[in-house]
Order: C-alpha cells, then sequence, then structure tokens
C-alpha cells in the first residue's frame, strides 16, 4: 500500500543511466527534429573535428557573412511531435466542409482506385524520386510517363504530346506563346473564346500582359474569324457545358495560317470526335479526372498535344524512347528538356517542370480501366446528365443547350431559392448571374441526380428519372456529327491490366527500376533532395484536404484558409517579408509571378519604361527566360572566377542602364554554393538606381534560421516548397514555389476574382493578376510544408541548416584531396553545396563528367547535379537529413572512382574501353559469356563492399540521347517497333 | 436550347460501340468482381477450350459432385462497389467510440510512428508475403523476425526467443505445456498467480481442461510452494500494476525442478531487472505497445523466450542463422518449424504460424528508438505515473501498491461516481469490485494526467500534477533492487537508423529482398494466395477500427458488434452453418476450439468417455496435434491410393471405437485437392457412430458457393479468413481461424467472462471459454474479409470459386504431359489446386523436388507447397485472382525446367552440377571471374523472356539448413560472429 507518511528511504533510484536521463519532459519527448536531421551529436562532433571547428556555430559563424545573420530566434510556434502536429493539422482541416460539388469549370469528383492511391500516391518509391536526369535509373517512371503521352496522343488524336504541363490555364497560355512563336508574330491578335474557363481566360491575360500579344476575347459563334489573328483558343466542350462543332471555323483560321488550340475536357473526348479528326493544331487540358483528387485546385496534370510538325516547340518535358549501347530499347527525356538547357533569353517558356506524380497516377488509371473502362465511364457520366437536363426540361426548366456531354447550364429566374436549397444539402452548384451550371462524374450515381432534381423541384418528381433510365431521348446529348467512332487506348499496356492484381505487379516492376530517396542519397546541387518524412505526407490524402473543388464558397473552406494564413506568417517570419502568395505551383512560375509583381509596381508608379533585367552569368537557365515572359530585357552581369558577381560590372551596367532599371535577379547562396559576402551592397546599388532585386530562393536551404532574403535587401524571392520546405519531387513533379515580397509590393501579389476567395494581395486592379489555374495553386500538397514547419519549429530549422552546411562541407573536405573544390567562399567554406571540379579529368584520362555519373550508378548512387552551373562539374548538396554514414559511403564511392580514372591516368586501364566509360552496368550485361572487356565484372557491378551487401541494378545500359532525338517516338506504339 | 418540342430527329447514336454498350446502370458500375479475378471472360473462353468444356459451368459441374451442390445463390447483400463499401464500411466504423483508454490488461496506447505504418503496414511487399519456407527469398523479413527475437532476448534476458506467437495467453499457455514436457510430467499442478490478467487465467483454464493438468489459481504471496508443481505462471508486474520481487519463490519452485515462467509487460523491462536476471525459466507477453495499434484486441504478436537448455521444445518458429552454398551468412527457419513438420499426435502443441506482420512492426520499432528511446519512453511512462499516484495519494487515496511501472490500482469507495465522471469524459479506467486500475502509456501527457485527477476530485487540484514534474517522490515506483542495470538493445541494427531516412532505407532494403504478391504468382497449394485488395486493407488503419481496447465497453464498440453480427451471419450462410465464432485467431486456433466444442458437447450429453479422434492418413499435421491437445486419441485411417479416405477402413474403425468415438476429422476438398465423392457418406458413417465431423476449412476456396459444409454433414468447420476470405499472410502471420458450428453445438462456441461482451455461444457454463486472450480474436483485420464479400456478393464469391477451379485445371492440363498429376476426381478433374510428382526424377535425374523449386526463383517465382500432402510432390493453387498470363508464364517456367531436367536424363547436363543443383543463383555469384559450371551464366540467370524484361534476384544462395541447425543461433548477436 502506497503511504506518504512511509516514505523515508531516500531516493531509491541508483542506476546511473536511468538517473543520468531523469527526464525532464520536454526533452523526453520523441522530437520530429531528431528524426528529420540525419546527423546525431556523436557524429556531429566527429564531423566537426575533421573539419577543424570545436562546435557547429564555429563553423557556422565562419561560413555565413556576419554582416547578413540573423541573431534572434525565428518567431515560429514551439515545435510539435508527429502526433501532435498531425492532431493539431486534422482539428484545422476539418474546419473544411466536403460538400458535393457539381462545379465543374475544368474539376471533377473522381475516385482514385485504391490500388493507384496505395501503391503510387502514398508510395515513397514513387514520391521521392528525382526528375529522370539519370534515365538508366529511372525506366519505371518514364515508362508511365510514356504511357501518359500515348493516352493524350489517342485521346486527343494528335501526334504528340509532352508529359504534362502544371495546370490547364497555363497550358493554354503556353499554346498562346507557342502560337505567337510558330506563326513567326505575324500578327500580334490572339482570339480567346469567351466560353473558356475563366480561370484560364485570367491565366492568359497576366501572360499577354508584358508581350506583344492583344488579346480577343469574344463569342466565337458571332465573330468574323476573317479577322487576323495569330491563333485561337477554343473550350471544348465550352466552359457552360454546350459542345460545339468548331471544324468550320477551323478552316478559317488555318486558311490564313493561325494556329487552333482546344482546351478539353479529356473523358468527354471518350465520346466526342477527338481535336485531331476536326484538324487543331494543339490540345490542352487537364488529366485531374483521370484519377486524381480535386486537392482545392491542384497539383493535377495538364497535357499538351500538338501536330507532328510542332514537336520541337512544345514546352516542357517530352519523354522519348532511344537505345541503350547494347542496342535494347530505352527512355529518356528527348529534346534536352531539362532546367539546364532553359535557353536563356531566347527560350519561349520558362516551364521545366511536368506533374510526373500525377500523370503517373493519371496514366496509371487509364491503364486500370482501358478503353473500355474510360468509355463506360464516359457513358455512364453522360447518361446521367442527359436524364438530368431531360427531366428538368420536362418540368420546364430552360436548359441552355441540346448539345453537352457532362455539364447543363440552366437559364433560371429563381437562383437564390435553388441555391439556398443546394447548400441545405450540403451541395455546390455553379452559379452565375442568371443561370446554374451543374457538372456530373464519375462518381455520379442515378440518386444524386434524384437529389439534384429534389433540390428544383419536389420529391415525387424523382421518380421521373428513375423512369428515364431506360428510356430516355437520344436526341440531346452528343450531336451524331461529333460522336466520336475512332478507337483510343488499344496499345498492349492498357489492355493488359485490368485486374487488381496484374496493376498491382506493373506498378512494382515500374517502381522498383527507379532509384529515389528510399534507395540511396540523391545529392542534387540545388535541388535538395531531403526526407519528406511520412507525418508530413499523411494529410495529403484526407478527404477534407483533397475533396474540396478550388471554387467551392470560402465558407467550406475555413479549414484551407487556417492552414494558408498560417503557413504565410510562418514563411513570411523565415524570410523577412511582408506578404506571401502561395498561388504559383511551381519555381518557374514562382519566379514569372515576382518579376510580374515588380512590374507592375513600376507600372504604379508611372515607370513603365523600366524592362531591363540584369542576370548574372551563373544564373539558372529559367531566370532569363521568365524575364523574357515578362516582355523584360536581360543584360548579363559578369562573374569572377570564383563565381561572385563582378560588383564593378553590376555596377557599371545598373548606372548604364539607370532609367530603365527593372530588376536584377540573383540567387543567394550563389548558384556556385557560396554565400557571398556583398549581397547586402549588390542590393543597395540596385536599389540606388531604381531597380528592385529579385531573388532565387532555390538556395533557401542554407539560409533558415541564419539570414532573412528581407534582411539583407531583396524585395521579392520565390521559395521551393519541394526543396527547403520537404514537398517531395514526386519523380519530377509537383512542386510549388510561393513568392515572398517586401511591403510596398504587397498590393501587386497574384490574386483571382474568380471566388470571394481572395488571396493576399489587395484588390484586383493592382494585382498582377493569376498566375496559375487555382487561387491557391497546389494547395493540397501545402499540408507538408505546414507539417514541417510546425514539427521543426525555429530551433529545429534552423539546426537543419546548420546541419546542411556542415554536410556539405563535410563532403567538400573529403573530396577536396581528389576532386578540386571549385569554389569556397572568403573562409574557404561552402553552403550547402558544392561544386567538384571534373574538367581536367578529360585530358588526363578521357574522362568526362557523365561518365563519372553513370559509374555511381554503379555504386548505387544517382549522380549530382551534372555540369550546372559550370560545365563539366558536378553540384554537390546532400541536405541536413543524410547520415554521416550515408555521406562517407558516398564519398568513399567518389575517392573509388578517382582511383579508376587514376589507373586510366597511370595506363593501368584503358583509355576507351573502361568501367566508367561502359557504366552503368546491368546485371545482364555483366553475366554475358562473351566478357571481353579488361576489367573484371565483380569490379564493375560489385565495387565496393556495401554493393555486395545490397545492390540497385540499372535496367538498361548507357542511353544513346542522340540517335532518339534523331528518331523521335514518344508513345508506346513506337515502342513496340523499337524492338 | 434545349427544347423537347422539337426532337424530332431519329437517334443520334449511331456509333455502333457506343451503341452496343448503351449502358444499363448496374451493367457499367466499375464492379469489384472484375479487378477481384484474374480470368476476363476472354481468357476463360481459351482455358475452357484448351481444357475442352464449352462452358464453365459445364466444368464446374463435372469437378463437383452433384450429391452436394448448392443450387440456390447464396443468401448476401448485393455486392457493393469499393466506394461503396468503403463508405458503407464507414458508417458502421463510426458507430465505434473512440475513449481514451487507461484500461491496461497487457493492451496499452501507443505510437505506430508514421514511417513504419506506411512502409510496413500499408505496404503490400510486406503484408503480401506468403510464410518464409523459402528462405532465399525472404532475407529480409527473416531479419526483421531476428531483430525481434534479439530484442526479446535482450529485454527479457533469456537466451532464446521465437519469432512470434498468437498472444499473450495462449503463449503463458504453451509455457504451461511446455513446462509439463520438460519436466516429464512428474506433478501434474500448475500454479498461476491469480494476480495474473483475467484473460490469460481464461485461457489457460481453457488449455488445461482435458489435459492431465490441474490448476491451483491463487496468491504467491500467501501459497506454500513446498507443495509439488511442475511449474508457475506469475505476472511481472502484476495485473494490479504491482511490482512484486519473485526471487525467493522461483528458488523456492526450483528447488523442486518446477518451470517457472513470468508473463512480462516487455516497455517495464526496459528498466526491471530482467526475467533472466530473476533466473526465470521462461518468459512471455505481448509486443502490443511497440508500436501495433490496439485494434480490439489483435492482431499483435506475442514473445516467447526460454534458457538455452529448453531451445528444441520452443513452441512456434524460430529464426536462425545458418550459412549459403558460398558460405555467407543466410537466415532460415530453424529446426523445421513449419506447418508440413508438426508431429502429428506426438506435438505438443499445434501452434504453427507466428505473427509476423506485427513482429516486424515491433522490431522496427526497437530498431527506430534504439536502447535510449526505449528507455525514455518507459521512463517517461514511469514518471507520469509516480506523479499520478502521489497526486492521488496526497489527496487521500489509497494506492494499492508502492511499486509499480505504469498502472496503479486505487481503492475507492465511490466508483461508480469517477466512472460517470471518467465517461463523460470519454475516458474508461478499468473498474474492479471496489478498485480502479489505471494503466498509463507512450501517449500519455501530463495534460492526460491532470485531466485523470480532474475526475477524482477538483480541477483546481490539477496543478499539482505540474509541481510535481520536478519533484516527485523516488521512493514510489521500481524498488532500488529490481531496477534494470544491464543495457540491451546495444546490436548495431539498434543503433543506426534513428533518423527517418536510414530507417526508411532500411525497411526498403529488407522488403526489396522479400518475393511477395507484388512480384508474382504464390502458388502455395492449401494457401490459397490471393489478391488482398488495397479497399479491403484501407480500413484496417481506420482509427475507429485501430484505437479500441478489447476490453472497453460493449456500448462504445457498436460499430464492430455490428460488423461481427454481419459478418458472422455473412459466413454462416456461406458455410451453412447456425453458429459463428470469431474469436480464434489462427487456423490451428479454430482447429483446437472446434475440437473443444465437440468435446463440450459430448460431455453435455454425459458422453464422457468419447474421446476417439480419426483422422485421415493426408490429414494436415495440425489436426492430430490439435487433436492431443483436447486429450483425444488419434486414430489414423487409411487413404486409397487416390488419396480418398478409405471407406472400409473408416467404417471399421468407426465401428470398432463407437462408444468413444468422439470425432472424424477431415479436410474437404481432400488435401491431396480433389473433391471426394463419398464425403456425405462419411460424415454419415461418422454420425452413426455418435461421432461429430470436424471439417478442415482449408480448402474452402473450392466450395464458397457451390457447396456447404453445413449441408453436406460437417458438424464444425473452421474458416481460414487468410486463404479464402483475402487476409493477407503477413509473412506468416496474422492468420483467423473462426469456426462454425450446427446449431446444436453453438451452445458450447467460445466466449469470455470478462466483459459484458459475450459472443456468440449461449452461457458461460456451457461455452468451452476462451481460446485466444481477445474476446474476438483479432478483430481490427476482420473488417478485410467483411469487405470482400461485401464487394464480392454472392455471384462474385462463386465466381471466384468457378475460375480457382478452372485455373487449376488448367495448370494441370498444361503441366500433365511433363510432370504426372498425383491426384484426379473421378472426372479427371482437380478441385481448386493440383499434385504434381517429381519423385520419379531422383532416379532420372538425381533430382528432388527442393531442386525444382529453388530453380522456380531463377525464373522469378516462389515454389508451391513441397512434400506436401505427399512427400516429393508440389502441391500448386493458383486461385482465382491470377491471370492467364501468369498462369501461363508459371506453367512455361514448369515445363522449361522440365527441360532442364531431361537434358540431365539424356547426359546433355551434369547430375551434379546442373542449373537445378546449383539454383538459385544470386547475381554476385553468376558475375564471378570464375565461372565453372558446365552452363551459361546467360542460362542460370535469365532462363526465359520475362527475366530478362524483370528479374527478381534471390539475395542468398541455396541455404544449408542442417548446418544452421547444428549450430543454432538466433540473434543479431550471432549474425555478427557468423561474418
Amino acid at each position: 500500500m502506497l503511504d506518504l507518511e512511509h516514505i523515508t528511504s531516500p531516493s531509491v533510484v541508483e542506476n546511473n543511466e536511468i538517473a543520468s536521463s531523469r527526464l525532464q519532459p520536454s526533452m523526453m519527448e520523441d522530437t520530429f527534429k531528431h528524426r528529420h536531421l540525419g546527423v546525431d551529436r556523436t557524429a556531429q562532433q566527429l564531423m566537426l573535428e575533421t573539419l577543424g571547428y570545436d562546435s557547429l556555430d564555429s563553423l557556422i559563424d565562419t561560413a555565413v557573412p556576419e554582416s547578413i545573420r540573423l541573431h534572434n530566434p525565428l518567431k515560429l510556434p514551439q515545435p510539435l511531435t508527429e502526433t501532435q502536429a498531425l492532431n493539431q493539422l486534422k482539428s484545422i482541416a476539418q474546419q473544411n466542409k466536403v460538400y458535393r460539388s457539381y462545379i465543374g469549370m475544368g474539376y471533377y469528383n473522381c475516385i482514385t482506385p485504391a490500388v493507384i492511391q496505395r501503391n503510387i500516391l502514398e508510395n515513397p518509391n514513387w514520391y521521392t524520386a528525382y526528375t529522370p536526369y539519370q534515365p538508366e535509373i529511372a525506366q519505371g517512371r518514364l515508362e508511365a510517363l510514356l504511357n501518359f503521352q500515348t493516352m493524350i496522343i489517342d485521346l486527343t488524336g494528335l501526334e504528340i504530346a509532352n508529359a504534362s504541363l502544371l495546370d490547364e490555364a497555363t497550358a493554354a497560355a503556353e499554346a498562346m506563346t507557342m502560337s505567337y512563336g510558330v506563326t513567326k508574330h505575324k500578327s500580334h491578335h490572339f482570339f480567346v473564346d469567351v466560353n473558356c474557363h475563366p480561370q484560364t481566360i485570367e491565366v492568359i491575360k497576366t501572360r499577354a500582359k508584358y508581350l506583344d500579344i492583344e488579346l480577343i476575347i469574344d463569342n466565337p459563334q458571332t465573330f468574323d474569324f476573317n479577322t487576323p489573328i495569330f491563333g485561337a483558343l477554343f473550350q471544348y466542350p465550352a466552359s457552360d457545358g454546350t459542345i460545339y462543332d468548331y471544324s468550320n471555323i477551323i478552316e478559317q483560321i488555318h486558311q490564313q495560317k493561325g494556329v487552333v488550340t482546344l482546351a478539353c475536357d479529356l473523358l468527354s473526348l471518350a465520346l466526342l470526335k477527338s481535336p485531331g479528326e476536326l484538324n487543331a493544331d494543339i490540345a490542352v487540358g487537364n488529366t485531374q479526372r483521370f484519377g486524381v483528387p480535386l486537392g482545392y485546385g491542384g497539383p493535377h496534370a495538364a497535357f499538351f498535344a500538338t501536330k507532328d510538325e510542332y514537336k520541337r516547340q512544345v514546352p516542357g518535358r517530352i519523354v522519348g524512347i532511344s537505345k541503350d549501347v547494347h542496342g535494347n530499347p530505352a527512355l529518356r527525356l528527348a529534346l534536352q528538356t531539362r532546367e539546364q538547357h532553359i535557353r536563356r533569353d531566347k527560350a519561349t517558356s520558362n516551364i521545366c517542370t511536368a506533374q510526373v506524380l500525377l500523370a503517373v497516377i493519371a496514366s496509371a488509371y487509364a491503364v486500370y480501366h482501358g478503353e473500355e473502362g474510360i468509355k463506360n465511364i464516359a457513358l455512364r457520366v453522360h447518361k446521367l446528365t442527359k436524364i438530368l437536363a431531360q427531366s428538368l426540361a420536362e418540368k420546364g426548366y430552360k436548359i441552355k443547350s441540346q448539345h453537352f456531354f457532362d455539364t447543363i447550364t440552366i437559364e433560371i429566374d429563381d437562383l437564390d431559392r435553388v441555391r439556398s436549397n443546394a447548400e441545405a444539402k450540403l451541395i455546390n452548384f455553379r452559379y452565375n448571374e442568371t443561370s446554374i451550371s451543374i457538372s456530373l462524374d464519375e462518381t455520379t450515381t442515378l440518386e444524386d441526380v434524384k437529389e439534384i432534381l429534389a433540390i428544383f423541384a419536389d420529391n415525387n418528381w424523382k421518380t421521373r428519372a428513375e423512369a428515364l433510365t431506360t428510356n430516355h431521348e437520344d436526341s440531346v446529348g452528343i450531336p451524331s456529327d461529333l460522336q466520336r467512332q475512332s478507337r483510343y487506348l488499344t496499345e498492349t499496356v492498357f489492355n493488359q491490366y485490368h485486374s487488381e492484381t496484374e496493376l498491382l505487379r506493373y506498378l512494382h516492376r515500374l517502381e522498383s527500376k527507379d532509384l529515389s530517396l528510399t534507395t540511396s542519397m540523391i545529392a542534387l546541387g540545388s535541388c535538395t533532395m531531403k526526407l519528406n518524412a511520412t507525418a508530413e505526407m499523411l494529410p495529403v490524402t484526407w478527404a477534407e484536404f483533397n475533396s474540396i473543388h478550388p471554387f467551392a464558397p470560402l465558407s467550406q473552406t475555413q479549414g484551407y484558409q487556417t492552414l494558408f494564413s498560417q503557413l504565410e506568417a510562418w514563411l513570411a517570419e523565415i524570410t523577412g517579408f511582408a506578404g506571401i502568395s502561395l498561388q504559383p505551383n511551381a519555381g518557374s512560375q514562382g519566379e514569372y509571378a515576382g518579376l510580374q509583381v515588380i512590374r507592375k509596381y513600376h507600372d504604379s508608379r508611372g515607370d513603365f519604361e523600366r524592362n531591363i533585367c540584369l542576370i548574372p552569368e551563373s544564373a539558372h537557365g529559367t531566370n532569363p527566360a521568365s524575364a523574357v515572359m515578362c516582355g523584360l530585357k536581360v543584360i548579363p552581369v559578369k562573374c569572377d572566377t570564383q563565381g561572385d558577381i563582378n560588383m564593378e560590372d553590376l555596377k557599371a551596367k545598373a548606372e548604364k542602364y539607370q532609367d530603365k532599371l527593372a530588376a536584377l535577379m540573383v540567387t543567394y547562396p550563389s548558384t556556385h554554393g557560396v554565400f557571398e559576402e556583398g549581397i547586402k551592397d549588390i542590393c543597395g546599388i540596385i536599389h540606388s538606381f531604381g531597380g528592385q532585386v529579385y531573388l532565387d530562393g532555390a538556395n533557401m536551404n542554407a539560409q533558415v534560421g541564419l539570414c532573412r532574403p528581407g534582411d539583407f535587401g531583396a524585395d521579392v524571392c520565390h521559395l521551393n516548397l519541394h526543396k527547403t520546405f520537404c514537398i517531395p519531387h514526386g519523380g519530377g513533379g509537383p512542386g510549388v514555389g510561393p513568392i515572398g515580397v517586401m511591403a510596398h509590393l504587397v498590393p501587386f501579389l497574384p490574386s483571382t476574382s474568380l471566388s470571394e476567395s481572395l488571396s493576399k494581395g489587395g484588390n484586383n486592379e493592382e494585382s498582377m493578376g493569376m498566375v496559375s489555374a487555382a487561387p491557391w495553386g497546389s494547395a493540397s500538397i501545402l499540408p507538408i510544408s505546414w507539417m514541417y514547419i510546425a514539427m521543426m519549429g525555429s530551433e529545429g530549422l534552423t539546426e537543419a541548416t546548420k546541419i546542411a552546411i556542415l554536410n556539405a562541407n563535410y563532403i567538400a573536405h573529403r573530396l577536396a584531396p581528389h576532386y578540386p573544390i571549385l569554389f569556397t567562399g572568403k573562409s574557404g567554406l561552402v553552403a550547402h553545396e558544392c561544386i567538384i571540379d571534373v574538367r581536367p579529368l578529360r585530358k588526363t584520362a578521357n574522362i568526362e563528367v557523365e561518365d563519372v555519373a553513370k559509374r555511381l550508378i554503379d555504386y548505387g548512387f544517382h549522380a549530382p547535379t551534372m555540369s550546372w552551373p559550370v560545365g563539366g562539374t558536378m553540384m554537390i548538396e546532400p541536405t541536413e537529413s543524410e547520415s554521416l554514414t550515408e555521406l562517407d559511403r558516398f564519398c568513399d564511392a567518389m575517392i573509388s572512382i578517382r582511383q579508376e580514372i587514376s589507373s586510366i591516368e597511370n595506363g593501368t586501364m584503358d583509355s576507351e574501353d573502361n568501367m566508367l566509360k561502359n557504366a552503368p552496368h546491368t546485371a545482364f550485361s555483366l553475366m554475358t559469356s562473351n566478357w571481353n572487356h579488361p576489367y573484371s565484372r565483380e569490379t564493375a557491378g560489385y565495387p565496393d563492399d556495401y554493393s555486395q551487401q545490397y545492390k540497385f541494378w540499372a535496367t538498361v545500359g548507357r542511353i544513346d540521347n542522340a540517335y532518339g532525338d534523331r528518331n523521335l517516338v514518344c508513345s508506346c506504339v513506337g515502342m513496340e517497333n523499337y524492338k
């Protein structure tokens, strides 16, 4: 019996170990920080000793210029444990109300097949993969993307499709600029169907603004197409649901060499004549309803298809077939469509990403359903829509059109009555001024149709719908001459995997070909491949976040609004800015939006002539491309041998262009991986000549908690939430690229006039307008960054930055004796990444950077960034999530490769036929009976101890890029022919 | 404008394809059936043509005896789509109320780390794997299980541990029978601490009943241990939370050669002297609180550890280290612990499974936390318990004991007041007659403690707890001489993977070593490795199902009750029985429970002498073992050359033992994969001599919808929900083995006196008692079977059975020209599986069945069941989920292997050094420079086209079982020494 009276004995705890860890509850929590950070205190000590520093802080104090240091902790909430953060976010999520939405406008409810949700969307092998720049270890998602392209080619009836774009609206904008390009600017007028989805029109307005393009937004049924235009965009079916036959109009436009784009609903194409059959030149649209959750607007994969003649003008990435060194078919990104190849100010688009994860889901959906399944879904949706239309018409409602697929518009006098009935039943329609649009979808049942009818009239009338299930009019719906006769999804891949077992195995085969973060470090310089913690990912598939329509009323999305405002406040605190816009759904979008904000700012002051953008030579290729898209003229600024901006040149150019200076775009820490000492001065110079400073936030991972762009002079900065803030790369997308701005720029931030749901950014007059299709871009993945910040807190985030810098310096230190480190700061330290120089090896050993990269695959590693920002180098960014074990394993591999190169240099190994030139080695190639290389199979395939324990095999040998580009094949059909 | 008046045109739908699939909504639904079934109509037609049948029904009518056919559809609800079923189950789940439970009794809230939940529990690579009988392609989970054993060995301080048992109560019962065995029955008395968990005592009572064991259930503090006993069981800490020092009692019992078992709380052992240090002989317990959700009682992994001297008596499976043919360390099940090796009536236990998936989770939890982490968790729980105890004591409450870990018992007068306060706050305590027990756990916070205090007294008093966080008494809690000084989890594996990135990669490395259903067919005869659909698996991790304590009041578990009663009704309809018990949590438990029911029935009629159990020679080895555990005497019945029961012998034996005949145990279709024609007669014979028929339901997959055990004469039958009803095998557990019985046996079904929550089974007087620790066994995985039946409906289930039979016959047909099919029915057809004879190859080619099995690995397949039920054969069960493509691929592989064997027979290939004897080939072994086998590397490693497209590599070569058994090493420590 516990008896307080008799407690007289001395402390009974005598075990020192127990005693020493006597708990302080705060100390005892299972903090997320120590799960996120790969380096624990012991490892830290070892590494600091190696580097010759006695504490992490002394290292950081040396690496980061004192002049820009932040000396207070970030004002963020106390860190939460994983459980606490999930609970807190859940209660925020539950502020959202999940209504059934029939709003349409390009976004529809759909069913994500469970097997796809679990095995792709919730599978780190898919979502932690990087962009497939090392195709030999990315054949799985490249095949899924090829399926995506094939699906788009089939359904649109066009000849070539890319591997996805950000959203339908930006895809339409890309179509506009491509049309402008291919018609060689012979006209400046672009026609936009007034019956396009409104967000598409908004984004196109934004994108046309600073280009030499004039929009004609009008009704195609009444417009005179003899007017000279370089292109036109129509919505098919139109936003109000009406199906128009555009054949004649297309013919008219073609006669005067204009280019026609149809923005299509992908599911409708299962029943409708394809854009290709209508002779359209370009088709764009959203693949969201192919199994991707609504997610309050994104991310989803948009598509872009066109005619073969335009294949070299297609924006974004294209996966193409080529062959490997063994002559086997192999996939890779065709036509060099990678960030590094954005052609600076020659570019016509800054788009350098795709929505890979979402495109993979949409393509898996098509693989699972096949032609028959997709057609059945389309038929069911269409039939129910006909029943709805006919029932309403019988009751005397005026249906705007006789021709529709899944959307009808009802002209109505008593809109408010219907609206309040609908809201009482937790249902959303699309409310226009004097009409209501209703879009049905895959999830709609006959019961739902009856419920809709009951909203419009009395309950009894519902039985009419029942009667119509077997006896509805065929004269409404799809007009006979627009009914599709041609087949689609006939390729093998769409006909083999219709049982769950078969699909599961197919997806598993694909994923197991790809090296992701689940296998090893992916030390991509500038790309920050850190941990994407499961706790961060879990909320993405919560219904409260992913089942909400982007144009649902604000009153239903209070949870999202809370999430946005907290995340915005946190990001503002972290960056030192006054306002944040979450709308840009990729880094490139962020750059573009940031520059637009700057232009709007100058405009607001009457500085209309400010159109010069200074950009250092070392910048990301997207920087000049974004500038050009904003109608800015790019003037390059020289860099010194250390990669730092040449201050003299900067000052000279800023001065020279002082009347026209709009902005400087600068990356910090520099693209060379160094904390430039002069950043404050740089900003000061620009400001002194009336310019604004745009800071590229790609390297924010080196700053969080240590310094803030807003403090040292930046006016705008974009953030890559998919880098610094833990959104996974998804194998090449999605990304999120919010921008932060100083107070004077807040009024110009992106907004939308499409819902009451105005983001930050003041009134619409001042705002730059919409940059993405959805008001908050890729809203459904923002919880990832929220979770990360909530669990790390100020101390955790700051420690992450410090460890990221420690890890990079550790690698630099270990590799320096073997490969020159190209740039270091004054302190001799790098920031969060380092560049090693491989160029000398070309002379000494005939070795290119690519040979080292491919050889790394044999060691089980994905190569770091190749040949950027300096050709022939590698940029290594380990991030804070990697452990000392993994860093050492990587360094050992690199050193071992250097020794292999030495044996070429000293003549021991052949300079043409060696382990580097022939890398990566597939298992099959090492097992051939006819081994005739001058090195052993074992050293080729099992170069170190670790690979003997656990070996990741490339599934194809080195790929011949040039061959595939000469013989461009971008669909599965071609794949079969290739074999 | 849609205008009904003017609809005069003829039907606009002229597209034949669209017209032909004019939708009937029911037809158009995306039915689950066609996702579950691997064979579509086209493939079916092809297969039937091959077999010479013009329809599936004619095949089935030929295969299944008319005399037992069911001619009506099963009375089940209409099938639901995946979405509908998930919605319906969600609304059932939401009838459960998730209270915070402090009930204890061996079940505690815990945190499943998100990375473990997503990457193990929700990962089909882990949960669809089979039992690791082919260790060369199962090194991943074998390593995880070795970690589990090491963790148990470390924490218990004993020398050997098994790879888990079903639950703590059955583990304790196994300890009792093992003690009985190793002491050679010199006493018949077994002491059971009255302060054990009540469910443990109940299960032990059941298990002792028909054995020659007498239980002494008493208070160890007052009992005279000079009484002769063969063993004793104590709870450590006791069920009421008290920590006793059993050292002296153990010494006393040892002096008279008794064996002592401690049932332990695993987390408490982080702070308490281990059972080994107390010199206990056996430790058992539950690992649930190491990251496994409560799940209303299961499944969880129990543990069993003992001294080295008893290693050959350990029940269940043990993973041990051995070496492969290349001399590398390799893991496998040691001591031949597999179903097939259950030694019939010589067995002392019928346990032949483990809870692999749950053991893997628990071991991953230990790997993730390590010694420090586990100790911190234990310390936090313990400290909060001290604060709670001290606060309550200060307020005048009587705490039963001064020594406790996480559980205190408060003697109380006004229990009802506290209870109603608690329930108002959605909190459960454990309510005894005049006391309340409270168990804290990993999830408990100081806030929770304050909330508990507020329930007992006023709110203001909560601040006292705050004060105590830094200043609590050390004199309560763990007594100094029971404080643990020894270390644990010091092995490398527990110290390397504490960051999420590192754990993720470790788990990924492990999973990628294992071949599961995500890779290829696993055609295990009798084991029915069908699709485990994702939609079936999703509800398992819903909080409404997995966060409920097994002894939560019934009023909080209405959702579960609905689920149980629906599932019971459906299973009763499917089997033709009157009552179902869901309690048995494995097939072996079902067998045991079924036989107990039969014994209770005979007893109830005064037939106490009926103790003979007839069992055909062909029976599963567990059958006689279960019979022996029920005190039955096993009399074997002969089988004819076809494997059918010899009717003469059956009749003769039934007649001979008519006064003592208790039961016949029979499998249907027979273990030889044939629908025996005489099953009705067989049952009739047994009944005519007063016996009961126990039907082993392992082969129920051949019966569902076609015939029903209850209709053709069985009195009891167990079902393997993890075979026929889609619960995944989890890599070797969990399973669920409910039993169905005819009306006269319903009163004797398992029950529990531990909650109001009586299952079916009448009052406790008549019931056989508890067979598992939890009232509904492995409740949290029952949703899987519910979903399967709900989505398939009668037609779907029946079609599944037909396709299963079609698939088996197709394989038999294709393989027959190459391997003799051992048994067929009168029709020449097999049921849902077939046995091929490999024995002749021993003479002609020196080839054993194992050689064929291992060579199959080179082709990317898991071998079918080997040497069971007939030595030297293979039993192949493809199930209905496999596609024709996969069946053909498997048959092609088998035929190709037969051709390889032919080349041995005709002397082209060496009879010792060939591709079969050396199989499986690892990638490493094929890459050696010193290849000196008389066949090529390519033919060894890439024997067919498919393997060139997609190759699954064994990670170790063929394993030397005997070596490992001679040198038994069952923990990681040994692993290191092995290298």
